[in-house]
């Protein structure tokens, strides 16, 4: 059966912003997804992190964006009728996330419109900055977000 | 002191190929990675995987992302004179992740140049791609990796 209370698609039109974090980054948790999925030297070692570019004990990128998934799915996509994400157009690390930082940040909605192929989904733009404790932009991305309709015959989508 | 038996730049020229995996996903660590990063049913619950888009108990795109990244580091990164990556240029996820299935695939260099604002430093572009036990892709990508050069003072980069 339908949840009503959930965020459909028309609940979440363009402009909508949605807050993420505050989240900090410790160094036992950048460590242990590096042991896991991305073992090299500057995501698992402080010293070898200063000696890299990214100048100290850094956060795998891959990490940083199950960071902020997670930040998305608190602050939205966990009560939303929200049905997955066909990828990523786009991610930019642009400064280290390094132990010790906290993130904040937003998903804002660029655009939405029904799916062609699949009746009764709409498709989200979505766009994601994260920032560090001194307002530095560390991630930005966008990707689409496919979100079912409340609505499905409604003729305004 | 500098490691010549890292795989630099000028030994990764355009053309390249390196294997990913195997890799068998277990129902255990999808809904291990999403307990921690992407709490949506689907990535938790079996039942509730086969009545979503996704058909079954199915990885969080970011793990998908998170196994590719393993992959790369066990097949080329961890032995290569590697500096991290500024971002992804995109991902598709182009069929769902299901507990059970066999990972495999291979990362391309489509091309490389050296740094404009980093001296020593290479960039490959990298196109990887994941494939399912029935050969279905799963996982397309390219992203730019940064890879100290061998030569700095070489005229030919």
């Amino acid at each position: 059966m339908p949840d009503d209370t959930l965020l459909h698609f028309e609940d979440m039109p363009p402009g909508t912003v949605f807050p993420l974090g505050p989240k900090h980054v410790t160094a036992d948790e950048i460590i242990a997804f590096a042991m896991e999925y991305d073992a090299q030297p500057m995501h698992l070692d402080a010293e070898a992190g200063k000696q890299s570019i990214l100048g100290g004990l850094a956060a795998s990128g891959w990490h940083s964006c199950s960071m902020m998934m997670r930040m998305m799915a608190k602050s939205y996509l966990l009560r939303a009728a929200a049905e997955g994400a066909p990828g990523v157009d786009f991610v930019k690390w642009k400064k280290p996330v390094l132990a010790g930082d906290v993130l904040s940040g937003e998903t804002r909605v660029l655009d939405g419109r029904a799916s062609q192929s699949r009746p009764g989904i709409g498709i989200l733009h979505l766009r994601h900055e994260l920032r560090n404790q001194a307002g530095e932009t560390v991630l930005e991305s966008e990707n689409p977000v496919m979100v079912r309709l409340r609505n499905p015959e409604s003729a305004d989508i």
